[in-house]
């Protein structure tokens, strides 16, 4: 590797968003350590699309950490008993997990300062979010500025920059970034209720998002449904 | 439970700091939900002394959460290869775990929310730190702030409070507070290397630290060395 390679941390869900954001850190550049979460999530066949998207786009390593969130329970994503809703709801959803984006970035983190890696990417979005508030700006600003408190690096002023490249972009822009990128997004999974096979359910909050999302960029939706 | 019942969330590693910190939250009249993380440590055996110190010091629930740091590597506390310091050293030492508190906060926040609890207890020290910059205050109020972004409570305006009561204390002063609360501090587990009995061995930044607490409150040291 040489010297000028810079390393950069990418959250990989499976998901469009994150495939997306994976094309990005590459098209700017970076040598990309993807990292995904086996968190008791009920959709757990994402995983095996976020291995599929992390070798077809190049990062040079993707490492899959488990931590069982469904421990606490308290989210329709991580919990059997809170059903996916099937329809649009008000407020922030039951799919909510209770500080994923945080947990997920803290260890996301810690691994980039293991690697001397100085840069994350996370796919959040605050136009078509679902009401989550951990994809909100502020959220994302306030992360970096504890991340360059909490670490050695940080202190010694080789601190950490958060990239949310997303968060600005409509579903439809998103689409057609990852389009110009080369993403397929036939092999993402969006779905918080897939079937084993990891076909998509259509009807729950993401796969409504997403279908509007190719609807938007009038763009064919390549998702496998049920 | 009564409605004024307070929850806490305390993170208990089995040490002398935290378990302080459990007995200085059931004096303020929280019903406490300890939380332990079983992170790949070389002294994986202080999770016997943190399961016996929530029971005795009336803990409602104990959890330990696996979550493989070891994987990342990077600090002598969580990857084989790198020695434990048996003398004191200049800056950061390699017994940093990197992003640790970070995490370890973050995935506290996570249950506090899931149990509608809004109190997260921590047993960081700024006098006799180690030197570690996920100890220092700044990074606390960082993350308060933080995780108040971060969280349906917090947006929805129940958000949490991050407690560190020992963080300007010495460490005699926490000795002397902890024993007035009936802390029994044979029971716990300060050591980076402890013997498989869970003997300290005396030598290591933590046993020092811990150490010279005793000898400075002008306590007996109760500690089982080697």
């Amino acid at each position: 590797m040489s010297e000028s390679t810079k390393k950069a941390v990418v959250l990989v869900s499976g998901g469009l968003d994150s495939a997306t954001v994976l094309a990005i850190a590459r098209a700017e550049g970076y040598e990309v350590y993807a990292l995904s979460f086996d968190y008791g999530q009920r959709h757990r066949v994402e995983l095996e699309a976020a291995r599929r998207l992390a070798a077809d786009l190049g990062a040079a390593r993707h490492r899959t950490l488990t931590l069982d969130l469904s421990q606490f329970g308290g989210s329709a994503l991580t919990d059997e008993s809170i059903d996916v809703p099937d329809r649009p709801g008000e407020g922030i959803p039951v799919t909510y997990v209770p500080a994923r984006n945080m947990v997920f970035l803290s260890l996301s983190l810690a691994w980039a300062e293991v690697l001397d890696a100085h840069d994350i990417f996370i796919g959040v979005n605050a136009v078509d979010y679902s009401g989550y508030p951990d994809c909100r700006p502020e959220f994302i600003d306030a992360f970096e500025k504890t991340a360059n408190l909490a670490t050695k690096a940080g202190v010694e002023g080789r601190g950490f920059h958060i990239h949310a490249p997303l968060i600005d972009l409509s579903k439809a822009e998103i689409i057609r970034a990852g389009i110009r990128l080369g993403v397929d997004y036939g092999k993402t999974l969006s779905c918080y209720s897939p079937d084993p096979q990891g076909r998509a359910c259509g009807v729950c909050d993401s796969c409504r998002l997403r279908a509007a999302g190719f609807r938007d960029a009038g763009v064919p939706d390549p998702t496998p449904y049920r």
